[in-house]
């Protein structure tokens, strides 16, 4: 069984799991495991790792219209280094604060290989679903789409400090809070936006039509893309981005654009069925989580 | 620098953590990170470890005196077998089911090792640390110890069925919950009976004195310990017993004992400073966990 169909059995057995988090008694609750080799590349600094690490369980709770409230991890690496296991605490508590949530440990484990387990908490007494999507909606992002694939190249060409700024997004806590009054749906683009939209439209038992040109693309993906398929293929399938993704209603594009300290836009419509960008079928790929 | 100058650390650094779970904002969460070759012995069954996994975590829970809400798990290994994932949901979902805790999912990963990353998240207004054990408190423990270092021989000895069974543990959240009104300091008894009260000293700013012939010893232990040094070694220095940990005024014992649905025996008294047995002095031995 791969990962995917393994979590597919799951979804099955656990009515609670399945979403970007986990609801329970007016909380929200959701951990991941990252690994050095599988999540950070040569040159990911551990401040950078920290704030990731935590930031991408931050993002989960922000897919759900929630508060943040704090954050674990569980620190494992062959041994400790001091600088290194403080400039992680430094990045995951900077990231907590930054989203006026709490950084509050975790523990400590000895292993072959650098990996970070994070669960973040928060609080919400109506989280938003991914199932809530309705024909007729329109698709929104925040922000723009291909940051880390962008920080990947850069890694790759050693231009570290610029590809670990990129690699420290900001989660998007305070636009879920903004949007959730608006949105029908709503989930984060850590699979990327192919692969997200299709998850919506099986949660959702909807189809969506998008606008390639509609697509807000970063300026980093424009400087490291080598041409128009290279920009798509980050922008649209790499993710990583912790961006939000979500659909509301037509009239309500206006007041949630206000709302939302983070810009969004519309780059599509919720239809019956099918997955389609500029009326042909958009692949169901995507980031695979190692 | 090893696990527990680096724990040490960090406690320094992040005052909400270092105690059995960090507490914030009306809640506790803890989280702990378990491998299969250093926390599952050959012959534990995945039933056990998810069992066992997800109780560790919610011992941690109880040991704050807070009432269980929920937990997740990152189950983490090589490939996906069916049979084994939903063993291991059935264990995690039954042991929350035990303490009245609700079993939320969380996420799967593709690793070398089986490895599983555990949360469990509980709800208190009044947590008890581990800081306020004083001078004339006795002390005691809830139920029997040395059961997991017996269940350890026996798994050695290809007798797995019994040790599967020693292995999963009952979380002590009912017993904490009725003790945390009459404890002063509580902790569990995850690293042993030896290293908790040194804890305990450690944080309290206090002493203990411990009577030998009062420490309870699981029925197990008394099967498969070689002679009374052995005993000794199982029940006092082993741990991962998940038995909890506590002081309290002496003149409480009586109505505690009543309130917990869980035995409680006293096994020593509180003092100004050292650690103590029979008079000489204990060793600050115990697991160090992997």
């Amino acid at each position: 069984m791969d990962e995917r169909a393994a979590l597919k059995l799951l979804a099955g057995k656990l009515p609670d799991a399945g979403d970007d988090a986990a609801v329970v008694d007016g909380l929200v609750i959701t951990t991941d495991m990252l690994h050095e080799t599988t999540d950070f590349p040569t040159g990911t600094e551990r401040y950078t790792a920290g704030w990731r690490a935590v930031g991408a369980s931050l993002s989960d709770v922000a897919a759900m219209g929630a508060k943040a409230v704090a954050a674990v991890a569980v620190y494992a690496d062959a041994g400790f280094d001091r600088d290194e296991l403080e400039a992680f605490v430094a990045g995951a508590s900077d990231v907590c604060e930054s989203v006026d949530a709490r950084y509050v440990g975790g523990d400590l484990d000895t292993f072959a290989e650098f990996t970070a387990t994070t669960t973040a908490l928060g609080r919400t007494d109506d989280p938003v679903l991914r199932s809530g999507a309705r024909p007729g909606d329109v698709l929104c992002v925040t922000g723009t789409l291909g940051r880390s694939g962008a920080a990947l190249r850069l890694f790759e060409d050693g231009e570290t400090e610029r590809a670990n700024d990129l690699f420290r997004f900001e989660p998007r806590v305070a636009a879920g809070r903004a949007l959730a009054p608006y949105a029908t749906a709503m989930m984060d683009s850590s699979d990327g936006l192919a692969r997200s939209v299709h998850q919506l439209s099986e949660a959702s038992d909807c189809g969506f039509s998008l606008d390639s040109d509609a697509v807000p693309v970063a300026e980093s993906v424009r400087e490291v893309a080598e041409n128009e398929d290279d920009e798509r293929a980050l922008s649209l399938f790499f993710g990583e981005d912790f961006e939000l993704v979500l659909t509301l209603p037509e009239d309500h594009v206006s007041a949630a654009r206000k709302a939302s300290p983070t810009p969004i836009f519309v780059v599509g419509t919720v239809t019956d069925s099918g997955v389609t960008m500029d009326g042909e079928p958009l692949p169901d790929r995507g980031y695979t989580h190692g």
